[in-house]
């Protein structure tokens, strides 16, 4: 079934990319940049578009430097299921710092005695702050890279960064070839995404734009540190992303991939009175795969707003079970 | 005189050049990347330092990721008398505000009247909160674009974009020929220098980091609108360059270059237990062909610490007027 799905695949890129001098160019007879995708209307319309703003002599051509594409991580290019991956590393580092302290009240975390009762959203500020700040910027890296390296996702049972889609990376590649420049904007910490990012997704650290710590500069013993300290100075998600999008990239994207409200305001500031330009969601819509989740008020990503906006923006939905003939980069 | 020194510079620039491939295969013969930088040590340290970390085989080679150098922008790639170019905009602006406007208060000055007597640093943020803030990112972008293309420099007369170093466009160049990805950290506004960073310097938009002001994200008749409020929530100076080339950048650089005591953590950043790396200084000694200052504390970029610190960090003092034979791209 697998082998003869991919057969078709392949006939049918072929004959969309056929007449198009840079598929035959630089690809292999046969291989289609977009092989995860199946044929349909989010894959056209990412070729189609891509198509028109680079092809030489397209009225809506648009040069190199503004080709800027940005994309959501959590639910975007990888699951955000059971939990939000960084949110695992938390809970990980947590785990062990309990378990190595030998105070019962954990070395880091902030003292919110005086409001009780905390709800969700606080314990999960109060994990993040414990877990992301308090060190300086090489402890942390070592510990993120100690975490991603050896940590195993609960239900795949392999390293979370194999959990990446594959046809997200696709994309990735798809658009830089064509001279786009792929950013991440995310609302994952910002130093959390830089370890994995380049090696993952081929973005480097310059180009991953997330949640920001307050963070001190200072010598100590003639050396330069980067201390993180426990406030958050950049929520990066709703309409803090058009904002970080702005103050980092100082310019408007002309694509936006997202997966849920958080990129409501992101797909907003890339479309509207924006042309020519190309809004995708990603719809998880495969439980057998991956999760299916959208409106749901417990649901990670949840997914409510933009879908209810996305007709009258034009804004693709990428249904994951129906376009996408593999979910995972290294799990079949 | 001129056309002497020109063959004399050109004759020892193909000496110095003469053995390496790439000099040979991307400047045609003669042709000296360097030509506005006379012969000396610290031309030479910026053609040693990027021929050890560029070489294939350098036992201090540096993959092209790697390969990130920042600018200070005022006073190191162009002037900052006899004010900082931001603020004779900001002084423009604020005329042509107050000329036009019937209230005699202007609109947008904040009230500060309950604060006797104002001080310098306060009435230069008062003008820059009120000629920066309260428009739109895209008002505020015709507002700079307006002004650049038709100021003029009140001592040179010529547009302010004229007066780019030119020695330093040529570091610029020569440093991305060998793949180095340039960036702008400077205390100017980010917004402000993005305007004309690419058209000047060529460095775009997402590579400018600078002072920030909040920005608000909302819809406005259905349309996306980024809207400058009256707060600064990055001074892009001192300790906060390098914590903004962490939040932004995410990598230490390998060069820097600066001017002024504002640069001098960027500096320990760059190159403090980190080799290889590059420190330079522009010196501003040439009161004939630009101005002489440098510890005074009225200096518009007060150069003191950095300067004393530089001989046991090995920083290159580049003296204007001994090493630049050019100093303007547009002015002889």
């Amino acid at each position: 079934m697998l082998n003869r799905r991919k057969v078709l695949l392949t006939a049918g890129s072929v004959a969309v990319l056929g007449g198009r001098a840079f598929a035959q160019q630089s690809t292999p007879p046969g291989t289609d940049p977009l092989s995860a995708w199946n044929e349909g209307k989010a894959k056209a319309a990412i070729v189609e578009f891509v198509d028109r703003v680079t092809r030489a002599g397209s009225s809506q051509f648009i040069p190199v430097s503004e080709r800027i594409a940005t994309f959501d991580n959590d639910g975007t290019l990888w699951p955000e299921n059971p939990m939000p991956f960084e949110l695992a590393f938390a809970v990980d580092v947590s785990r062990a710092q309990t378990s190595s302290s030998t105070s019962a009240a954990g070395r880091k975390t902030p003292d919110r005695s005086a409001k009780q009762p905390r709800n969700r959203k606080q314990v999960i500020e109060d994990l993040v702050l414990a877990t992301h700040t308090g060190s300086t910027i090489d402890q942390f890296n070592s510990s993120v890279r100690n975490w991603i390296e050896s940590a195993v996702h609960p239900t795949f049972k392999v390293p979370y960064t194999a959990l990446a889609y594959q046809p997200m990376l696709q994309v990735l590649n798809y658009l830089r070839a064509y001279e786009f420049k792929t950013f991440i904007v995310s609302g994952g910490g910002a130093t959390f995404m830089r370890v994995f990012a380049e090696r993952v997704y081929g973005i480097p650290p310059e180009q991953v734009i997330g949640t920001l710590f307050k963070t001190k500069f200072s010598m100590v013993d003639d050396k330069p540190v980067l201390t993180i300290l426990p406030q958050i100075v950049h929520v990066d998600d709703r309409a803090g992303k058009p904002v970080a999008i702005q103050q980092i990239i100082g310019r408007r994207p002309i694509a936006a991939f997202g997966n849920s409200d958080g990129d409501l305001e992101m797909l907003q500031l890339t479309t509207i009175s924006h042309r020519p330009s190309l809004g995708m969601i990603i719809h998880h819509t495969d439980g057998d795969r991956e999760w299916a989740y959208d409106r749901h008020p417990a649901s990670s990503g949840r997914l409510s707003a933009a879908l209810d906006e996305a007709p009258r923006r034009g804004w693709i939905i990428v249904d994951m079970k129906r376009d996408w003939n593999t979910v995972f980069k290294s799990v079949t």
